[in-house]
């Protein structure tokens, strides 16, 4: 089953203490299309400058990501630069241009219409609710968002929630939505407020999911490589609702098993800059790597 | 078989959000000591003032903790003041007072010297090498130890690691041990100063084990109440290093359980102030608990 994702295509400059990147393929459209492309097709909705290089869409369009979305317009192409220090888990943002991104109105063609998975990336929320009205009859909406929107826009983020199902977002986002300190008590008023499930990514300390069922927490997997952590909540929003759509199962099951192939494929992306890696990946590495989260985490029960 | 521990016994005086408490039962030998005794026996090394209350020293004995090994001596028992703000990962330190415990010079009485399992909590690491040397032929040394040792008395630290089996540190305490901020790296450089076994703590993110045997992670329980941190390290400790000399098993798989048993352990103790969560606990509950884990963490394999 193929997910329709709307949000950006950029060019990210990125510094961090292990090297540098200029100007190299990002934004959390990119990202997130190409992680769930390893699981199903998808139908992607951006917009991009006239110095966008076709190389790059071309990249994606071999990755069996339709494009048909993706709109050019006359101006330059969406730019973030930021910076991290050996604490890999904040990013600092050096400068934002928006660019024809300012103008983005999302336009879904026709035959995206009809999508049964819904990923609205990390953008206005207005404009991610836009982009659900054209959807006929979403089976499965999932959203990410940031503090800025939770800060500058929260009435109208409130009432696109109102029909998300999956919101992922990082702990402080959490807080900052529910105002809230403490992590259960803020995901409980969360999910009164529209999704029935909520995924807390925590970086390099993993995911908590929660929903009626309960919670369930995984951890990051340990890698002793770190170079770039740009992408990686995309990336793993990507393999989450790439691995659902692909098995056409919303259980807690089928949940937990895709927070683990989210943090397999966001895993992977940051042991490289931009999509470095994501681009030689095979899909016998994810497998192995699911079986490590496996040797990771078990443990014997009491009679054991 | 029973556990011998140093460690501190201490007045603390803590300030939450949700709450204060002044002169409360405190000091890492005690929340070990009382952790563990839900396991096993203890032997008790540490020392007191003569303004320790009897009524502290009579819960300690009931808990079938042997106190032989502990001293009172003239002047005031040690004292500790410290804050949390809604991050409760981080306690400010705002006095420490270590009266009778500047002169503490741990002497075992004999009938603890033949100690098979040991844990040197958190004091001067030229105090936690004399004690072993007190021990005749320990099975397992377990060892805790803080930023002020790593930073003040390297050489000392590094000598008596070579004697520990276990190390038991949080996440920051091992990036600045090892000098390297990538903690999969970091372990391995500690577990090249002696340990075979590294513990790592990470409070509401969990722990990591590290060892021959590769990679263990588990989360903390997610807690909707979490009113005093204190302690909980050292409850974590009591809980892993406990149940290890309870099954007389120094296996993966046993080490796996131990870390569990100590998140248990750990998430009980934050309940509460000081040790009141430990004082009414149930081994029924503990064991609940650990049941819940499995919930917490249980996932399917690929062909699941």
């Amino acid at each position: 089953m193929s997910i329709l994702v709307v949000g950006s295509v950029a060019f990210d400059s990125v510094s961090t203490p292990f090297g540098t990147a200029e100007e190299v393929l990002g934004g959390s459209g990119t990202y997130f299309s190409t992680s769930a492309s390893f699981f199903t097709a998808v139908n992607l909705v951006a917009v991009v400058g006239e110095d966008f290089p076709a190389g790059h869409l071309e990249f994606l369009r071999q990755r069996n990501i339709n494009l048909d979305g993706v709109s050019t317009m006359a101006g330059r192409t969406f730019r973030w630069r930021g910076e991290y220090g050996y604490d890999l888990n904040e990013a600092k943002t050096l400068d934002t241009q928006l660019n024809v991104f300012a103008q983005f109105k999302p336009q879904l063609p026709e035959h995206y219409r009809d999508a049964e998975y819904v990923f609205l990336g990390n953008i206005d929320p207005e404009l991610q609710l836009e982009v659900l009205k054209q959807v006929v009859r979403p089976k499965l909406v999932a959203c990410d968002t940031m503090n800025f929107w939770i800060d500058g826009k929260r009435d109208a983020l409130l009432k696109t929630l109102k029909h998300v199902d999956i919101l992922l977002i990082n702990d402080a986002e959490v807080r900052q939505l529910a105002q809230e300190a403490n992590i259960v008590k803020a995901a409980k008023a969360v999910l009164a407020m529209g999704p029935k499930t909520l995924v807390v990514k925590r970086g390099e300390y993993g995911a908590l999911l929660f929903s009626a069922h309960g919670v369930f927490a995984a951890p990051a997997y340990p890698l002793d490589e770190v170079y770039d952590p740009t992408g990686a909540g995309d990336t793993f929003a990507g393999g989450f609702i790439g691995y659902l759509a692909s098995v056409r199962d919303d259980s807690d099951a089928a949940m937990r098993r895709a927070i683990i192939f989210g943090s397999v494929m966001a895993s992977f992306n940051v042991e490289a800059f931009s999509l470095e890696r994501l681009r030689t990946l095979e899909f016998d590495e994810i497998s192995a790597r699911y079986r490590k989260f496996q040797l990771l985490t078990q443990f014997d029960g009491l009679e054991g």
